[in-house]
């Protein structure tokens, strides 16, 4: 009997991650080295991290002079002013504001809180790294690279670990696409007993950065996966259709 | 150079599903007759359908007789107003309604469209399907009963297909466990640096969940899969603790 298999393997041994490092060159080394070298069809998953890192999306808080709007909000939540205001700079939009949270549209389209600016995995002090400035690019760049290194095909996801409404905990999901479609369209197909399918558009890229999460230990250095076994067709991709329309959203 | 790897594989094979059931006993039969028997530690991710099916959670839409509410939304979509009753009915409350969609809070807490009603992947006509009444409970039975006919020790989640806001696309979630805490909690943990990290809780749950999707295709027979190599500690385990406090809820 045939069953699908699909396997998550972490790549290990990537060294700290600075501005200007070429990461399809570290990805595909340290897949290597580990006895997993990269094949056609992979999903390489690279967490926003080392991408933000590589790229240089990084800001140094004794640069940043905060608006009152910065110091009001910090005072209230015991917050460094500093890192609000970066958050307001990243933000194009609050959704909302509250507990000390602040649910952000970055200027990519995002929702997420305090726009994806994080002080964690960074060494020094005072030093935040903000969301890659065009997460698509950051990936296809990635998956270039790793065409021209290593001669292989893959797809490549930037992930980052967002918060949801309703729902505790966070989950990883997909801010950067290159060489898959993020969604699965089953409108049309019927399912076993020829009726049409309820799920109709499936976000397979946030399935997969969610998978993928699953060997990515937040403590220690597992800041790429490969998702092996999974079939898609090879599609140029982008993270944005995972962004839902403002006017079908209803939690605007 | 040691690194992690986990394992997603379906499970093919399982007839069609009826009340009275005993899923424990399928899925077990079904693994071992495909060559990848349970072992101890596998989640076994098995989608709700199933288990409503089994459970005989299951509506025939000619027994029912729809409030004046459930014709006049029907009347503006285009609905079935005998299903837009049955939704009607498995809510506990309407969190937001337009667009020809209705956003639920079931009677469990959770928060999806129609209420998780569905006609889809029923044989015959005018039948819906509902969500188990006490999925923990299912999620309990089958891990019990794969302990009693194969001799191993599982966790086993219940999976079923949500949207989102903000997001494009559904994502499988739990909404049943049995065996493992469905978050991970990293307050107090430092990253490598020493700081503490930003992502305090992981909803790991739903990330196997999701990942569980990868190899479920929803237009055949693969309604369970097996996530091999995710370490966890043994836990009672319920999805009580994915659903947000309402108080801290800002989607309310």
């Amino acid at each position: 009997m045939d069953y699908p298999v699909v396997h998550i393997i972490g790549v290990a041994g990537l060294p700290e991650v600075h501005p200007g490092d070429d990461l399809a060159s570290l990805i595909v080394q340290s897949a290597q080295s580990q006895g997993t070298p990269l094949v056609n069809g992979d999903i390489v998953v690279v967490t926003q991290k080392i991408v933000s890192k590589a790229e240089g999306r990084l800001v140094a808080l004794s640069t940043v002079e905060p608006s009152p709007f910065a110091r009001e909000i910090a005072r209230q939540w015991g917050k460094d002013p500093r890192q609000v205001e970066v958050v307001l700079r990243e933000s194009r939009r609050i959704v909302r504001m509250d507990h000390g949270v602040i649910i952000c549209e970055t200027r990519h389209g995002f929702i997420c809180a305090n726009a994806g600016v994080d002080a964690s995995n960074i060494p020094g002090e005072g030093i935040v790294s903000l969301l890659p400035e065009d997460p698509d690019a950051s990936a296809q760049r990635i998956r270039q690279g790793i065409r021209e290194r290593a001669g292989v095909t893959v797809a490549v996801l930037i992930s980052d670990t967002f918060g949801r409404p309703w729902r505790e905990g966070t989950t990883n999901v997909a801010i950067g696409v290159a060489g898959l479609h993020p969604l699965v369209d089953y409108r049309g197909q019927k399912d076993t007993y020829g009726k049409e399918l309820r799920v109709s558009i499936a976000a397979v890229a946030d399935e997969i950065a969610g998978a993928a999460d699953l060997v990515m230990n937040k403590t220690t250095r597992v800041p790429v996966a490969i998702v092996r076994g999974y079939p898609y067709e090879a599609a140029p991709g982008s993270y944005r259709p995972l962004l839902r329309e403002p006017a079908q959203d209803m939690f605007r």
